[in-house]
């Protein structure tokens, strides 16, 4: 398979007008953006309200109604995990060029997604829908239980390296995303060595681009 | 990037030696078989005790101490998206070749683990381990609803087609997996074009194959 070196197309991304995470950079568009930032590439961004979400002509370009979408050309993709691993197929910065060092560097990529994400966001889920249910402290108990399960693997994994396998990837950028979830919620402090690992990720200029322009477009909709 | 046409080393992958699903191949291990057995390629099965993959000799393979992994002469691979994907690159019949409809089928894998699978997984969850608690059926609940929601959506857009985007692929090998865990749920059965789509991914071939090979090692067991 051979791809133009240089696409001579910008793509377009679209992101929510107001983020509900209030410009933490929380949204999966975020991920994204910072692949993008990575590999150099511009981009537009398309933003979209949640009623604009739920309309026909972006349920024609994400049959979930959710964001972020990417077009470019004729190309239309959802899914974060999949336009990241788009990105990274078509610019150099993102996958090794070793056939397997990139093969585990996918596998991160998914781990990030498949395994570590659905607790965390669990616990996202229920701390926004379940606060009132009287049942909301005990099913708490039993998600943090998970993620703190799940945290100890990977820490235990990560051990003193800098990143998960070899370079900084987009594993490491989609699993960075996922932790940064918990910021605040107390759960990273207790592994050290992920807490070093999310600031590492925090503090590549790629990553502190995507999220000021992110942020900026909060700051824009709380003005307006 | 090329790759030998024809790779030498039989991979390995591992099971549960005695699957929690009495032989139903709701186990992960069943999408690698799957694809193994769409693009023609044999592999061996190294089963697993449940003691045995908490111990060290696997969590080196496999942080979260799941199943499967896949071993291919030096490389180790764990997360079953990441393993069918490395499959489907490497072969024919599991992705197009055109690169649009390629990135498109990607994002079908995506959609299925990250999108579909996370509230249908909780729903196992929840029957398994949350039965006797007071607040099983208000969660049962919630837990439905989110699934039926994203059940409507995906239905809506398969319409009457046969596959999610032109021809079967890795994507319609994952979602189908995926929703083959409601099956007897009642909550597929209200989405009769999405029954019909399980159907025929069930009607494969190499499905068969994929489902008989799994259900040998769980009748084994049971008679040991």
């Amino acid at each position: 398979m051979t791809y133009a070196a240089n696409p001579p197309m910008t793509p377009t991304i679209t992101a929510f007008e107001r983020s509900p995470d209030g410009g933490k950079g929380l949204a999966r568009d975020m991920r994204v953006r910072w692949a993008l930032e990575e590999v150099g590439r511009a981009y537009d961004v398309r933003l979209l309200s949640f009623k604009a979400m739920k309309e026909s002509a972006h349920l024609a370009l994400h049959p979930f109604g959710q964001i972020p979408t990417y077009e470019e050309g004729d190309l239309v993709l959802f899914e974060s995990g999949a336009i990241v691993l788009h990105i990274a197929e078509r610019h150099a910065g993102l996958l090794p060029d070793d056939a397997n060092a990139r093969a585990r560097a996918i596998t991160w990529m998914f781990a990030a997604l498949s395994t570590m994400e659905p607790p965390i966001f669990d616990l996202t889920i229920a701390r926004l829908l379940e606060r009132d249910e009287p049942w909301y402290e005990q099913r708490l108990h039993v998600v943090e239980e998970r993620i703190r399960k799940r945290l100890g693997e990977l820490s235990g994994r990560v051990g003193d390296a800098d990143w998960l396998d070899g370079e900084f990837s987009a594993g490491d950028l989609l699993m960075v995303t996922v932790l940064l979830r918990l910021k605040g919620a107390g759960l990273l402090d207790q592994y050290p060595n992920l807490s070093a690992y999310v600031a590492r990720g925090e503090a590549r200029p790629a990553y502190k681009r995507a999220f000021d322009a992110q942020l900026a477009v909060f700051a824009a909709a709380s003005t307006s």
